[in-house]
């Protein structure tokens, strides 16, 4: 055996975790021996904490500790609007519009995309439960912010479908250049849909 | 808050890891949630465990479940030769020296290196104990293997002059390229090295 007993199981489990590897796990494992004993046991109790509390919001699906997500809840009391649906892949999506702030609709976490090749159709993804929570409001809008894949597109014109004749204002994210990047750099789909969403100047 | 609770504090105890940020992070915390109730546990315990009984080995000073690391214990038992001393930085490289195989003798963990610049002087690394091993060998032969910088280098040449005259076979080991890599990528201190160190094509 290379490492010692305790250090060896630490760096087994913790390559369980995406994206580590055999040399970054030993460096993990090694800075545990110089972090406070207080740090460990938090980081120890709090990946066990995570496992137990967290579910999806029985509402819109999105990563949450209690039954219904904070979100919902806000909607629910008015403070957020409730007739405004954000239509993601997945709760990574919903962080990273609540870290862009702005955003005072709700939202309806898919938890997968459809997709032909992998057999995964609109039944496999939390779609139904979409238009049971339209059904209820008044004036819905729905933005569907899916990722410009064969997938993604798939799953937004199926959405699309479904809801028409249904009296909902729906739209999706634009497509064009990301902020900072240089143009020579974009891929030419991203090019040609920023030229096809082109906007007047105001 | 962007996160549920539960999430945003498992993010930020694992950000505490070294090369660790926001986004690997979210990543790792949010992976928990994928992964079996039976791995959560074990990782969750293996930290613990990890920071509960890892200790410096009494003898060397390397990491160890026990007082002494099972390279001393085997050295006691004949088992390894206990004559050869591998002089090292850290227990990181303990474990290189481990994976590559080969080598039969036992090590001594500086620590740290002298480092003028940082004010840390041979006292404040575990060199003094490694004079104590010595007196009690027969014949004993040391291996510095420390890196190549102003620090290693430094500390090398403190060792080696400690133990003149002490009746100490004495090495080094030698610079030069790394395998697989291009000459020309090399930089220049690294080709000067290895042209001063260079070999009889035997």
């Amino acid at each position: 055996m290379i490492y010692p007993n305790s250090l060896e199981k630490l760096i087994v489990n913790l390559k369980k975790l995406p994206g580590v590897g055999e040399k970054s796990a030993e460096r993990m494992a090694l800075s545990i021996i110089e972090m406070d004993n207080e740090d460990v046991e938090n980081l120890s109790d709090a990946l066990k904490k995570c496992k137990e509390n967290l579910r999806k919001c029985i509402t819109c699906g999105s990563l949450s500790d209690k039954d219904e997500c904070e979100v919902c809840l806000a909607a629910k009391n008015n403070s957020r609007n409730r007739n405004l649906i954000c239509v993601l892949e997945d709760s990574k999506s919903v962080f990273a519009f609540e870290k862009a702030g702005k955003y005072d609709g709700t939202y309806h976490v898919l938890g997968g995309l459809i997709s032909l090749s992998d057999g995964i159709g609109p039944d496999d993804i939390n779609i139904s439960h979409l238009l049971k929570r339209i059904e209820q409001l008044d004036n819905p809008e729905v933005i569907i912010a899916l990722k410009s894949t064969i997938e993604g597109e798939t799953t937004t014109l199926y959405i699309k479908k479904m809801l028409e004749n249904k009296g909902v204002k729906i739209s999706r994210l634009s497509y064009g250049i990301p902020m900072g990047v240089e143009i020579d750099y974009l891929d030419e789909l991203t090019l040609l849909n920023a030229l096809k969403d082109r906007k007047d100047i105001s």
